[in-house]
């Protein structure tokens, strides 16, 4: 499962973070951006993890100052379900109700090692299903 | 300023607490449902609340077990900006840095208490221009 991770300049230090200690799980990594501090802004960095998700990547980690703005445009994407998340509980929903396949977080918000346990729930936890899946099925239409 | 609401199942809960304590404050709503604890689907109350921001209502305010899902719908719509919070500081990041237009609350998740001072920074907070502008108007337009 590749992994591809974006993020503005408010998200670059907990981008280098994850970046860093997923690379010691022997993790596939594909870094989108942004490298370095210089402003940027978010919403491009929603539409490069759209185009990554519909070709080398299955999921995604994306990073601004709150996660809030980066997850409205990557969630714009009819194939993205992008979960802003604070604490692990909502990263291991987001993957069991809603198959998210994008996890938001606020960089300026959540500290390192809690980014980095909701990325690792979200990594690990299968889609549930069930009843689940016709809700899903309908995140694919509405709004088109 | 009409504020619509709207929940499924598993924020039908929270939502007639917060109806409760905004009618008391006198500003104008709109419930948009559901009406009982019976099962729905989440993607419909997202779009109930993406047809209502183009009428009658200027802001919302969205409900359903994690506030996940229903802000995954309600973001296919290019003129909805969602935002998934649980504590007031990310409340008032998404009014001042992304405009939003709706706030979405994980009825499971969090307390009444703190859902209804997530919802009175939501209310209360203007949008804070500046540089943050340009990246809301891209909000309008990415995935299109």
């Amino acid at each position: 499962m590749t992994i591809a991770i974006a993020s503005d300049h408010a998200g670059f230090g907990l981008k280098s973070f994850l970046l860093h200690k997923l690379r010691e799980r022997d993790l596939p990594l594909l870094d989108l951006g942004c490298h370095s501090e210089e402003a940027v802004d978010y919403p491009d960095y929603g539409r490069r993890m759209a185009d990554a998700l519909r070709s080398d990547a299955e999921r995604g980690i994306l990073i601004c100052g709150s996660g809030i703005g980066i997850s409205i445009a990557a969630n714009r994407f009819s194939h993205v379900r992008a979960a802003v998340v604070s604490e692990p509980l909502s990263a291991r929903l987001a993957r069991e109700h809603n198959d998210a396949n994008v996890l938001c977080l606020g960089g300026q918000l959540i500290g390192n090692w809690m980014a980095l346990e909701c990325a690792s729930v979200f990594l690990e936890t299968p889609f549930a299903k069930g009843r689940h899946t016709p809700r899903v099925e309908m995140l694919g239409t509405v709004g088109a």
